[in-house]
């Protein structure tokens, strides 16, 4: 992982700012057969367009995603896959006002003492807007796992809105879809229009939390001690604008616990395979996979484009305050929710093939 | 990152088991010319060393590093440094009756599944006494910041043990080296104790939250969108033994914050660098360092080697009860101060060399 | 290095095929604040297009660069610079019939067996339009040396056709732009000119040997064991479609030298810089710059694509004979003179980012 | 590849210096389950050990390597393996003249300029003594390869000393290992031997070229662009010391071919596979294998640490003379035969395991 890569065999290369003229990725690495197409990716894309509800933000963008390289009559070659997304709804002048002044909160301050300039019409590569090139790479690697791993599936979806979480007792997976916030308890989905509707209206943004779980995810992948599974995913989710936590099954709470409490026993399932008493390892142990779910949540803090004015500094180091117009999200979690399912695909994705590499997928027999 | 090894371009690569005769670490790509000698590296192994209280292992390990290359008249020579630590008491016979079944919680058996092949005598690479080897290589990684960043300090200490954590009115930095549990609140160490010797003598353990917090970091450190500096800590707290969450500044609870409450407001300090009214962000904006305290925090699971009696499954597939008797560790988070701190240092030293390489170290000015 | 990424921290990964819509690089890690535009890159890009002479194929490709992104107002600004360049003449008719049959000598036979499925319009990956996006990157590469080492110069022709090599008695620089070869020495440049159009009107192709040298290199690039100057070099050079041999300084003749030939002498300048009483090494000792010019040579296969009937087989395993139309170079070796170059500001560059990470670019004095 | 790492998912770190206590190897990424012990390993090492003829440098070292991690019970367990070689016979004192002195032609003078310190007892990191580290690696390859890719068989040989060529009409596969230079012409043998003792007498040193042969390589190792198993193989040779040029095939003579010539015709063996009239391509098309041998060239300058006087510089850049007496070898191109074929082992099995993780080893049929 360096810079503006991400995976270790199957490679995914974002690149493209806010207000450019596009942006996209190149996803190296690729096996070869895997059927693809840009309406089979566009699926994943228009789940993270902007403007699908008052929740997110109103820039029109139709994120069509073109392939220009690396796929020949339907299928992937094995080489470079290179994926276009135009910027439509720039609307630099939305962003005039911010050229000189440094939000709170927002990368804008810190990009300017690395690099000493800075695209000042929008977020440039810190702009939630990179994401769109992650989902469309998690789509490739999607496809790739449709074949190589079937049955795997990937589901996120909110459990938290600013101080409004899920009640795990009424979670219902069939409910995700039907609300704009990918939330699995409908009540909950209710609390949150409500606090996101006023928050709105009082110009502040809200932080949510997102958990990505992977079912049917083989055993084996991962490896010791700085390739781990979970060391990935971790990674991954942190690199997502305005992440700041990660946890893999229980998580932070697991300091909470006692090892007797923690400890997931282990039983023989009827089809030869290990089944457990619980899951507080996030389906990871040792860093590999394990055949349980695999569990990721993460925290998005809230958007630091706010009406609410708050003091900052300018350029020239003056004292002022800034009012951040232009089109945010109110909360800006909401979007994040496709985005770690793609990572979640192109980490799982990469340990497959990492693991082929190895052991050629060979398994330990158990019984 | 690729499966032993950590970093860019200050790399390291550890190697060894738990019980074999040795492991160690190479350090690729420090700076020439650092001071550096066995005996400073053997400061910070000493922290970690088990056995120097009732609260860790009693396995017995001096820990004494050899520096076996790139070491030259008490300086660096840019070549690769050969950190070797011998196993002194493996004691292998605690060890045989789980050499054919498998501890819940343990990575036993993820590794059995992807290898087909396990040093059954202990945990392998799995086992705390890998996280030796970054130690001795955060220490390597500290005399380079000495010279490179002076005035960087990195410091740890638990906040939290099983149920009891810190109350952060009485944080006493002057506290953290005067109890067993580099605890920063003596109220708290001393419930800690008393929970602890409970547990212990119920053949229980203990999760744990330790907080890594390095001031004096100079802006601009870390880059977009992979390479961000949170991305690359989350990750290399990810990897120590038994975490299974990882914060940055707010970290989980910036989710439950508004965008107003979230903002750092920025001023500018006597001495012409900005200062914020506070520390959300935990010192990275947008993946780069702001030259506010960078915080990490992080959650280890309790030890999964107990002997309270947990039911599990053998090789062959048998089901049956486990204790595991061996000197393990009660709290294995507190073990995990010193290691944490080693890769905060790696990681902060290795953006510090990026930085360099990318912008030369040029500060875009404020004012 | 990996699959199609070159560069440790200024790392080009190049994607798109002969016959698809476009071909591009992913530019990441260039230095912020570098003057870049898309003219001056283009000014590189029309030295290697096609088309220019009788002696190259007569494809018609204005090989246009768009910079989708990483420059904003005419400055890099340290994020990553997708450079596109649009196929413009494809024309795949022309190679309906090898859809079926491998070309002799040619990557077809080699794709189909690794991928199972290849892009029969051309040459997919293997065709030396990927070189277009090489020249590009390294365009990008020799904007950032002007800032960071002025006065180093890049400079790249050709010293053998076939059986036809240069007189070194007659090496004219001036000479090199004066002939549609890159030949420094312009009774050469004759003899070629006769030699391939002979050879075109057979229907066949001739090989050739590129020398590239860059001079004004500081001292200190390149690192021991495997990130040596000479190793990365060698592998950039070796990357080129249809290259088969690289060579440092004396290269393969070496091995017919003594010591005491070989050893380049070494004095003290009036500049206080070491100077060498000649060059044998190639401006690189230990894997590691010393100043001196740093002179690499390959050679360059004929192209296989030729009129003369080769015998071969047809993916349906029959055997068969082929002629292969279409539009190819009599001697691709000529529009590698520019490829060739690129690699080396890539290299170097990289070399130079490297350097100021580990060693800060400070140097040991000598005298 | 990055400074003294080398492959991709098989990953050699190599560490140590000629005149420190130990030097070795990591090998990251290994299979597990391969059959392996330390035995097997001496075997290699042994070929290349000095002081086995008056031909090679006279230092006597045991070179036995002790496996530290990564096998159990005489199988690799998949994590890393540390193989470590003790320095024997240092005798340090054979190099005091040196340390203010540059030998021409010798890294000091680089190294000198880049870190600003020397290991002034030898070469440090730039002698050949680490290249033991590179056969012990090689050892772990071959084991692996006879595993993974049975009847994949591996063979070095020298084919030039000074300027005495092998006559190829005399190749005899049986010779090689009955003469001190692993030469396959009985007659060329003599003449080296003679040619030899001359030159020691005279205190003066060869150069050599080595040719390594690998045969039963499966089709479809390799990848485009900057992945090609020839471009792996290029870095590879050039990596060893001294090396100035490699060659692929027919190398830098393919530049003397028309394409006609060049062009290996294709057809059908009985046994369904491709064979070819020819092998100009050296086993690799497109940068991928095709079946046929794999092979590759690589000349060794003569050794610079030479008994003629050759006029230097002092560190504090007066001029002088040296003479290097200490015990060098009069030809470093025989011990570097071994470990050319570790070089070759080691990029083969990365290959073969970066196919495995792509293509699954899958291969597009023929017929």
């Amino acid at each position: 992982m360096s810079l503006n890569s991400f995976g270790h065999v199957f490679r995914v290369t974002t690149w493209g700012e806010s207000h450019g003229p596009a942006l996209g990725a190149v996803v190296d690495g690729c096996p070869p057969g895997v059927a693809l197409d840009e309406a089979a990716l566009q699926l994943w894309l228009d789940r993270r367009k902007p403007g699908q509800s008052r929740y997110v933000t109103q820039r029109r963008e139709p994120d069509a995603v073109e392939i220009l390289s690396g796929v020949f009559e339907g299928q992937s070659t094995g080489t470079p896959i290179q994926l276009l997304i135009r910027n439509a709804d720039q609307r630099s002048k939305d962003y005039s006002e911010i050229a000189k002044t440094f939000r709170p909160g927002h990368a804008d301050i810190a990009y300017w003492q690395k690099y000493g300039i800075r695209d000042y019409r929008g977020g440039g590569r810190s702009s939630a807007r990179e994401t769109a090139a992650r989902v469309a790479a998690g789509g490739v690697a999607r496809a790739a796992l449709a074949a190589l791993a079937p049955g795997l599936e990937i589901r996120g979806y909110m459990t938290r809105i600013g101080p409004h979480a899920i009640d795990r007792a009424r979670f219902d997976a069939a409910a995700i879809d039907g609300n704009p916030f990918w939330c699995p308890d409908p009540q909950a989905a209710e609390d949150w229009a409500a606090y996101l509707d006023a928050l709105r209206k009082s110009g502040d943004s809200a932080g949510a939390v997102i958990e990505v779980v992977a079912s049917g995810v083989p055993p084996g992948l991962g490896a010791p001690v700085y390739g781990k599974l979970d060391t990935d995913l971790a990674a991954a989710m942190m690199s997502i604008n305005a992440v700041k936590g990660v946890e893999i099954g229980e998580g932070m709470a697991a300091a909470e616990l006692t090892g007797s409490q923690n400890a997931d026993e282990i039983f023989m399932g009827n089809d030869g395979k290990p089944v457990y008493s619980s899951n507080h390892a996030g389906g990871v142990l040792g860093g590999i996979s394990t055949g349980q779910d695999v569990v990721v949540r993460f925290a998005v803090k809230p958007t630091s484009s706010i009406l609410t004015p708050r003091r900052t500094v300018t350029l020239s180091g003056e004292a002022t305050e800034i009012v951040t117009k232009g089109r945010h999200d109110p909360c800006v979690g909401i979007r994040a929710v496709p985005v770690g399912e793609a990572m979640m695909a192109c980490v799982l994705l990469d340990h497959l093939l990492l693991d082929r590499a190895q052991t050629g997928g060979a398994r330990g027999p158990i019984g």
